[in-house]
This record gives structure tokens, C-alpha cells and sequence, in this order.
């Protein structure tokens, strides 16, 4: 293939925070061109968006319908080839289903969607489909993310015994969606968001990355669930003891009213021998301890590193990446895998989460939210 | 008074952590002069190791029984004032109620005894008597601790909404009480140890910070206790959701498996306006969090502190203090009070911890490990 | 304007770093894309680098004479607006006299030429043809460089007294040019660096964050240059005693020898009131200090910034932002500064180095090897 | 020995930072005793103040010329064993020559003496004598401090290359010796400080920890020596370019008018293959710093450490330590050898500083001095 992959985007048009994000990180490695979009449901807004955007009038249309409609008629050197869906949670799963059943490619925000059964409603239409479905849950992405990994699968630290994983924020510690904060409106809707509101937007993100990391599955959840400003709709914070199933046990925290705390996903995990610490405030760093050896602090860009987290660094060591640059890998993990199938190669790079993932984010959701109404103590993560 | 206070010390022979540590921090400022002691239940020990502190050989007893006797017979003003009571939990409370029935006041180690039944006992005794009990807590010994605690009970951070407090360590990773470690015996068997092991030894610790700093008394308790190291008798990690008197929850997270990890107590919590976080390794330093505003780096040892925290100083800004100038801190407020009751003055100072942290500390072990038994999901913190 | 500014590179084939880094700046924001390339002196890597970036073979050029001959002819709804020049010094000059004369914007890496003489006659040349030139002085993209800046502008800090600024890296602490290293071979070779190494790579930019960001331009210099690296043939080290011509003093270290470091661009600023710290490591991060009051802690993205720190970054506070994003900025400055110059509006942000930078670069490097040399103490700054 | 070693204390009365720091240092291992004391000139205060620390009043003296004769006049076994002096810098040579000619071992703060040539006098009566001297320079105490000095000694970084050194402080932004600041009063005085003032009281430490870590010792000085704040009559602020006697070169900055910092000594080594990195305010962590591979953190009190660094801690990792166990260190170390000494035994630890580093220290602060007011570029460092 000798031309840039070309995407449209359902969603973020004036005023979305993710929307811009996806654009950033799809441009990033100039492997992707946006090619049209339907950014608002709303017309004008749609058009005024998209035209900011540099795109043709013809290819920004009003709505995702019509999107997936007109270029699945476009000859097949000119349509899109993979959507991008960045709207709210209660609109992820009919513009997925109906671009995957015109054949379509889909990357979609996290979570999947609005509810259990509609992730596993897509897993299955990714699955007859064939086609590639890229869930972006960003923190994956991070390069020291995929060291940690590589690090506890290779064995480094024996059995894995302890998974810590934290993730406050105090943007919502005001009734903020009552005070004309578009994201705060729609995250703490119960009809837009879902069943979960902290533990949907953020906790699905913590237990992601645990699981992403330590190579083990939750498997059973106690949990805490909390509404902690008065006249919210839904959870704004909450903790869950946590089971795995490969024998460690952990805490899970992800709350929205540590007023003061901008965004401080944090992870620790220890076996028998050491153990890894990484702060996404921070990310170029990654702390590996050790039971009776001074840690070290493995750094991005470095030689040491693992092909792994070397595939996905753009700059030398001391050059901080962030982000955007671990966004920009999930799209380019899946451009690479998606350019390979299209030309019937082997991908350079297959790292990038999929409908599984999304499936699981949200199991954990509802395993969760039912833990917290719950006065037993221990609930099985069944999906 | 124109005399240092005289102090008889039980345990903290050769080989002991502890004692040292008791011992330096009663040094530290001159208030205190070791007097007498029975340092080891073993005679020969007990010689050698009070003749090596420059004890004079007819004040080096062979038990603390013998120590207490005699020197209840000595003039008053050769005579021992207090006791420091630095042996392992099962030899707590029979030394502490002996020195108490004989008119001497009391430092302890923590947990202040075996059991919540012998620290009602004790507190019983400490009110019949009317003399002082001093328990060494020594992480309220910090001056940002302090500092934090004012700055709550201030309500510069409105109502505390999260309480989140973490004590690893990972010393324990291995079975290192069948290796020699003599601390690792005892601190992992049932019989001088008592109900817990990482929750009694660390946990305390951790229960004691979050309730100092934030003003708010545990009331709920939910924990998951594990033995993680195959043939330990006693939990060596654990980690409860928590709720408190005033209305706000948090996590406790005790473990002495996070291998790699030295001694890394940190505390955050939450209010409405904002919070505050600490780490015990870098304990100097006091981040203060704000929900619109810079977060702000309170420095032990500078003008803008509050006076609890500079009392509780010895140096300047920027020329670090640590855990045993903590530790100091505490025996020096234990001085100053009992030279206060002794001269029938005012105490400069009075901030210590007591026997009603000693109860509620063996309260928290009992709940927490009765939870860990329990499928019921909330336990309720009684004394 | 509707349409994004073309851009036609000059250098960066497959090989370099700077040349990719230029070219993730440039895509981020959707604002430019590449039209056409001279990627390299050889005509093979020039062809497959271009068609590597989906560039049609009718502008993949085998040289910049060429693509700025053929484009110049090219209809000016086609042709691109300007060059971005990523090759190594010595070709930094005539591709940039050139592109001007007929008529091209200039976007040129760092330091901006061969010798101060040619950066005059750039000067010369930018103020005759009134076009463009955006020297990519990375570091004063950082969004808390910017804030930095603003507080000092704002007097918070009163007089600035001190300025520290240190650049050491570790990757030429061998003598890897002689071991295949591309990068280390041009940048130790006075034929294609000039007449400083060090000083020139990144002692540049040292001076200009801290003439940036103090408000202040460096008046005198003692310098101990030094080649620590036997069979060097540039300085690979060196350190200069500054005076400021608005009265503060300080120290510049540029170090490329500093083994086991990657790229820790330090700088410190203090007036009578207080100052500023900024590691490039942690870029998201600014330290700031007052005299009698805690130090606080300013974080990218976050409300209470300055404007100009607000506009130059992509994502709220705790998304980290890093080198990339910072380069971003000075492309999309520039992009915005020229859209608005052809569209004849106001632009939204004209804050880039330009080649008033470049000469006063050229002039450091100048007067720093000149003092390394001399046994005077004081050198002026002189251009 | 059976009984602890007796100190005479020289200064340090009321008011006194010091002299606190002296005896909570002294105090600490219950090795020393204070025993007598001459603590302020004004003899109602060195009467006040002997008391509150507990001496009997035939032993506070009103002057150090009464304190050395009336000791010298006691039985052995009750006098004094060494004299304490903490003294501003004009008091220093006339008591330690007195205790060293009637036969008194001598602890002193540093800077040794007023001038070079006191510093030699002294030197050489203490090489007369046979007795010690020990000189307080509390950084070298320092358990990481020793560690990197260890690791440069055992050549693990090859040969070293450069040193950087800085000392700030921000405590004398305003002209505080006009303003009731006792310590600022006679810290800025040249009749009571000496020919320097920033440069002797924090550039010989910073010239100290660089010479004792790197084990060269300078050997060239090209300073630049300022007072910033208006009226003042030392040198506030200064930096200089160093050159080293075995081939590193390096920079030592030591300013007290960086506003709004604490105490930030910070000391940064490299060599061929790695290097170093402490900071004096965090000083349980040493960055061990290596050409290829991941940095490590070595913290004190660890398993991993050599024995000099072991030696010299108290607490388990994780138990911070701080400035008042690097100055007890100091003392401890002196009393072990100063008993060994005594006993005619091998001292157990000899590693304090000593009039060597008193006359570098003297030599330093007259070399930096004369530099800066000198356009020469470079002066030798010459005792």
C-alpha cells in the first residue's frame, strides 16, 4: 500500500477533548489522513467543524449514518477505510455495529460501550466480520507500560503476589455538571455514561493496565462505591480489594474527588523478587525494585530498553514523550497491523487493545457497581 | 526540675532494632539520661550489653521485675522516673502494669500489648493511678505530619471526604524467620506477636496516621488479610476499604511483601477545597493540594509553618530531619509533660501519643483480622 | 485561507533524528502537510525516504537547488510556502538564502548556520524580502517555559539576580564518531558543525532559555572549553561564568560527557522575591519559590496558567506533554503567524524564535570558544 | 574506657543555631558527655544557658580562658577530654590553640580559623602535640556521601571527568544582618566572618564534599565573586570554574541569595563509564548513574551498601536519616578513634575531617577570593 490510511470520524467536533486527542495522535506518524467526518450531531457545528478541519464539504456529513452510508458507496481507492468513534458512551455501539457491517475497520474510545451485553454483541460482529477493532485505552501505549510488561512476563520477579493500581482525579470534586462543564455533563449522566461513572471512565482504565501489566485477570472484586458530591447521578469514587487469577491479590482505586489531583494513574506490582512502579504523570520513567539490589530507573528512549517499548518511542532518551505520544502508538500499532492485513503482510506491531479488552472493561464495570450494592464481601468477575 | 529525667529501659539488648532507637531518641536532646535497665531476659546479655551504655554494673538488672523492685526502693532522687518499655508485644503489658502499680510512668513501644483485653487493662490502670503512659507512634513524631493535622483540623481543605494511607514494605519477602532473622521471628509468631503480623506491626501504624492526621476515628472496617510467603504463621500483607466517624472513606493498605520496597508509609487525603500527601521516606516534605491552585511544597523547618510543627523541629530548612529526630520528638513531648507534672507547671508541649491510642490500635488489629475471617463485608470498629 | 500550509523539507532521510522529529511537529495539529521533500544528497535515499512519507516521485527531489528551482514554478495554489531545513549546519545557509530569494518562508533548525557572519547575512536577507524565518529553538516551545517567562516578565520575582543554566547529556562520552554513530560523526566535525561542538549543539540553546526566559541577553562570558574525550576534534564539555546586561550573573554548563545522562536541560532563575526551576526531563513541571512562603508547584494544563502557557498546550493538566508537543508549537506558532500573514489578519500567536535568535546564537558560539581560548576573564558579548 | 568521653563547650549559648546542632550531634550515641561549658561571652547568659542544660554551676564557665585553666587543674578522670568550639569564624584559633597547648583534644566548626595563616599555625601545633582535631564538615558525615566516595575510590566509573558542584541557599536575599538576624549579623561581618562570606561558609563545604568524593583536589580557580544584595559588606553569591589535580574540571556555585531555597547542596560526578548524583536534602539517595545501562538508586541503610556506608547509619532503609546523623556521625567517628586513641587500640572508624581540611578549606576561601578580584583567568590553588 502506497497511500495513507484514511479515516473518518463519528464525534469530537467544537469542544470535545477526545475528539482532538484522536485527531493529534492519528496524525502523528503521518501514516493516517482524516478523510471525513460527522463531528456533531448537530449540522452547523458539524460543518463549521469539519471545515476547521481543512475537509471537503462534500465528505463532512450530519451525521454518522449518512457517513457510513455515502462512503461505503465511494469507489474503494477513495472511502475511508476505518471510522473513529469518539462520542459519548450511549453512542458508541450503533455507529460501531453499523460501520462494521459495511465493512468498515472501527477504533472506539473506551468504554467499548454502553453496557456488557452490547460489548459482546460487537465482539461478535468483529468476529464474523473479520475486521480489525481498536479500543484505546490509552495508557497501554505508554512505553514503559509495555517494558513493565515485558518485564513481569519474562519472570524477572518470579510469581506475582501484589497489584496495586490507584487512579485519582479531582476534577469532579464540584457539582460541575450543573455548571455548564460539557464533560462533566455527559460523564455523570447515568443515560449517556452508563451504569458507572468514575469507575467507567477512569477504574476501566486502572483495571485495564493491571491486567495489561501483571499478565493476570481479576477474578474476584469486593468493592466501595461511592457518590461523594451531593447531587450527583452517578459513582464519582470508589476502591475494590481484588483477586487474580493467576494467585495475586490487590487494590484497585480510582476516584474523581481527590480535589487537587489532576491525573495521577498509578501502578505497583511485586513478586517474589522485585517489583515495578510506574506514574503516568511521569511516564518516561518506569521504577524497578529489587528484593536486595539498589532499584533502577528504566528510562524511555533508552538502549537497554525491550524491542517492545523501543518499537514505540519516537525520541531519544531525555526527550520526554507523554500523552499524545501514547495515544499516537495505539493508532500506529493498529495502522501497522491494518496496513499488513489490507496488503497481506506480516504487521510490525500487533500491541494494541481490542474488542477484548473491551468486553472485559465492561464486565468490570458491572462486576463492580453490583460489588458496591452488595453486602457480600466477595463477587466473582464473570463475564 | 533541675535534673534530667531518669529513665530504666526493658529490653533492647545487643541485636535488638529498637532499643537503639529508643535510646538515641531519648539521648537526642539532653533531656533524658538512661539510668538503669534489664535489657535482655538473658543475664550474661543483659550484663554485657548495659556495661557497653556506661551503666554503672549495680543498676544493670537481670529482669524487669528485679529492675522495678529495686529501684522502687531508692531515694527519689536517684530513682528511675519512667520506664521505656522496648520488648516484643507478649512482654508489654505484665513490665507496663508493674511500673505503673509501683508509681513509675510508662514509654511502650506499640502495639502497646498482646491483646485488646490487656490494653483495657492498662488504660484502667493509667486512670487509676493518674500516671503517664507514653506510646511510641513514631510517625505523628514527624513535624509535617503535625503540620498536615493543623492544616486539616483548620478546615482549610472543608469537609475530608478521602482517606487514603499505604504502609509496604517488602523485608519480608522471603521466610526470613526460618533464616535467623530475629526480628523476622518474632514479629511473624503468633505466641509473642499475637493477633497479627503485618497489621499489627505496620497496619497500627498506618490506622493511627490516618486517624491523627485527619481528625476522623475509624468506624468500619472491610479487609482482606492474606499470608502470602508459603509456611509464614502470621499475615504478612493485607488491605481494608474503610469508613469513618465523620463521614469519609478510604483504603488501608499494610504489606511487608512488596519486595524492593523499604518502609514507604504515605498518606493522602481529601477534602472538598483540597488535600494534603506525605511520604514518610521523604518525610521533610508536606505536599498541599488545591483544587484551582498551584499545589504547594511545605518544608519542615520554615517560617510560614505552624507552631506545633516548628516545636517539633530541631534545624533549619533544607537540613533534613528523620525518623529518629521523629522518634526524639515524641520521648522530648513525653519529657516535657511529665517535667511539667513533676514541677506542677504548664507542659510546653503535650502532643504524644497515649493508652487510648494503645486501645484503639489493638481494637484496630482485632477488627481488621476478624474481618479478614468474615464474608460479611462491613465490619463495625469496636473497642 | 482553507486550505494547510505546504511545507517542502530539506533533509532528514532515512537516518536522521531531527528530520523525523520536524516531521511529527509539523503533522500534529492538521495545520501543515509536507507537499514535497529533499530528503537527502543521495539520490536513491532522497527517492525511497520520500516515497516512504506517501509523497508523489513528481516532488521527491534529488536536491534542495532543484526543489526550490522546480516548485518556485509551480502554480501557487500548489507550491509549497515554505521550507523547513533539517540538514547539518554547514547546509544550513544556502538552502535558506536560496529558498528566500525566491520567495519561500524558512523554517531552519538550529543553530541557524555555519558562522555568525552567514546568520548576518540571513538577517540581512529576512528584513530585505520581509518573509519568515522560524529557528527551531525547541525548548522555548515548553508551555511552562512560557509561564516561566511571564512571571519573570510580570516582576512576581522582583530583580532577577541569578541564572543558573546547565545542559549536560552522556552520549559522547565515547568516541562514537569513530564507531558508525551518524550522529556523533557530523556533530564532531568542525567541516560540517563550525567552530564549536558542545556549545553549538546544545550550549545554544542553554543561553537562549535563559536569555528567553529571564528577559535578560548574556553581556559578558568567561568560558573554560574544554575536548575531554581524547581524538575529539571539537569541545565535547565546557562551562562560562556569565553577566547579564540587565545585572544579573550566572553559570552555563554544556556538557555532552556527562555519562549516564540523557538530556537534562536544567535552568534556575531567582530575583529578590523568589524564582523559578525547570527540568526539561519533567517539563510539565514548574518549580516555583518564594522567599518566606512554601513553593508551589505549577502544572501544564491547568487553569490558574498564564495565557500564553494555555494556548500552547494541547491537553489538560496530568496528560503529560513532552518534547514533540513542544516542537509542535513552534511549527504551529509559526503556521498560525503565517496563515494570518497571508490571510492579512491578526495572528493567534507569534511567539517562535526567529533569526534575531539565530545571529545571537551564532554570536555565543563565537564569544564562548573565543574566551575558552583567551587568558582574559571577561569577554563582551558582542554580535 | 569505661566511661563516656568528656566535652567542654566553646560557644554556642542562647540563640546559637550551632551549638544546638553540636550538642544534639554529640549527644546522640551516648558515647560523649557534655561536662563543662563557656557558652557566651556575656556571662549571664553562658550561665543561663549552662543551666538549662543541666551542668552544675561550678562547671558553666564565664569565658573559654577560665574553662581550659580550671579544667586543665582537674583530676583525669573527671576533666574534660576535648573542647567543643562553635564560635563565630573570629573565635576559632585562640581557644583551639589554648585547649591544644594544656594537652585538650579540639572539635571545631568549620571554617577553621579567620585566615590561612591561623590555619597553619594550627596545623602545625596539632602536629606538635600529637592530639586530634577534628573539623565539623557535616556533608562528608553522610552515609551516601561515603558511598559515592567508595565507589569513585574503586574506580567503577574509570577515570573522572568532571565535577559540579552547588551550594544555594536563599536565606540572605534581603539584607537581614540590618534587620536583627544574629547569624546573618556576624556571617556577613568581615571583622568576626573572615575575607569571605558565602564563599567560607558554603563554598568550603561545597569545595570540601567535591575534593572528599572525587579524591582530587583543585587545583585551579577562575571565580567570579559578587555582592548581590545593596549595603552588604561580604560576598553573598559566587561561582567558580575549577580545574582538578588529576584532570577533572568542574563548576562550584555557592550563593545565598537564591531566594526561596533552602539548603540545596548538590553534588554531580561523572567519569568514563557513569557517575553520581546527591542532593544534601534528600540525602538517603545516592542516583548511581551509568553510560548504557539503567541508572540505580542506592539508599541508605541498605544490605547492598559497602561497610563504610553501613557504619555510619543507624536505621534500617526507610528510616530516613538526616543533617543531625551526619554531623553525629562526625562526632562518633572522632570519639571512636579519639577512645582508640585513649585506650591504645584500633579505632573502629577514622573517617572525619581533620586540619588538613581546615588549611584546604582556609586556602580555598583565600584562592576564590583573590580570583575574583582578579582578571587573570586562572589562579593556582596553592596552600
Amino acid at each position: 500500500m502506497n497511500t495513507k490510511l484514511r479515516m473518518g470520524m463519528i464525534g469530537g467536533g467544537k469542544g470535545s477533548f477526545i475528539g482532538a486527542v484522536h485527531r493529534i495522535a492519528a496524525n502523528m506518524d503521518g501514516l493516517i489522513e482524516l478523510c471525513c467526518c460527522a463531528l456533531s450531531s448537530k449540522p452547523d457545528i458539524a460543518l463549521e467543524s469539519g471545515k476547521a478541519l481543512f475537509l471537503p464539504e462534500e465528505r463532512i456529513y450530519s451525521g454518522y449514518e449518512e457517513m457510513i452510508e455515502k462512503e461505503s458507496q465511494l469507489p474503494e481507492e477513495k472511502r475511508m477505510h476505518f471510522v473513529s468513534i469518539v462520542t459519548p458512551n450511549h453512542v458508541h455501539f450503533k455507529p460501531a455495529m453499523m460501520a462494521l457491517e459495511r465493512g468498515f475497520h472501527v477504533v472506539i474510545d473506551k468504554p467499548i460501550a454502553f453496557s456488557l451485553d452490547e460489548a459482546k454483541h460487537l465482539k461478535q460482529k468483529v468476529e464474523e466480520t473479520g475486521l480489525m477493532l481498536c479500543l484505546t485505552h490509552t495508557y497501554t501505549g505508554y512505553p514503559m507500560v509495555k517494558q513493565a510488561r515485558k518485564l513481569v512476563a519474562d519472570g524477572v520477579f518470579g510469581q506475582i503476589r501484589k497489584i496495586w493500581v490507584e487512579y485519582p482525579q479531582g476534577w469532579l470534586s464540584r457539582l460541575s455538571e450543573k455548571d455548564g462543564n460539557t464533560q462533566a455533563e455527559w460523564r455523570t449522566d447515568p443515560a449517556k455514561s452508563g451504569k458507572a461513572g468514575a469507575m467507567g471512565d477512569i477504574g476501566t482504565h486502572a483495571a485495564n493496565l493491571a491486567e495489561y501489566i501483571s499478565g493476570q485477570k481479576i477474578s474476584k472484586v469486593c468493592a466501595d462505591i461511592n457518590i461523594v458530591v451531593p447531587g450527583r447521578m452517578l459513582d464519582d469514587d470508589g476502591a475494590a480489594l481484588l483477586k487474580f487469577d493467576k494467585g495475586a491479590s490487590g487494590v484497585l482505586i480510582a476516584s474523581q474527588v481527590a480535589s487537587g489531583v489532576e491525573n495521577a494513574l498509578t501502578i505497583k506490582i511485586h513478586g517474589e523478587k522485585g517489583g515495578i512502579e510506574w506514574h503516568q504523570m511521569e511516564p518516561n520513567t518506569l521504577l524497578v525494585k529489587w528484593y536486595d539490589q539498589p532499584a533502577q530507573i528504566y528510562r524511555t528512549g533508552n538502549g537497554y530498553l525491550d524491542d517492545v517499548a523501543k518499537r514505540n518511542t519516537r525520541t531519544p532518551g531525555g526527550h520526554p514523550e507523554g500523552y499524545l505520544e501514547a495515544f499516537a502508538n495505539i493508532y500506529r500499532n493498529f495502522a501497522w497491523a491494518l496496513e499488513a492485513k489490507l496488503n497481506g503482510t506480516e504487521p510490525r506491531e500487533i500491541d494494541f487493545p481490542t474488542v477484548d479488552d473491551g468486553v472485559r472493561g465492561m464486565a468490570f464495570i458491572e462486576t463492580v457497581i453490583a460489588s458496591g450494592q452488595s453486602d457480600k464481601k466477595w463477587l466473582d468477575f464473570e463475564i
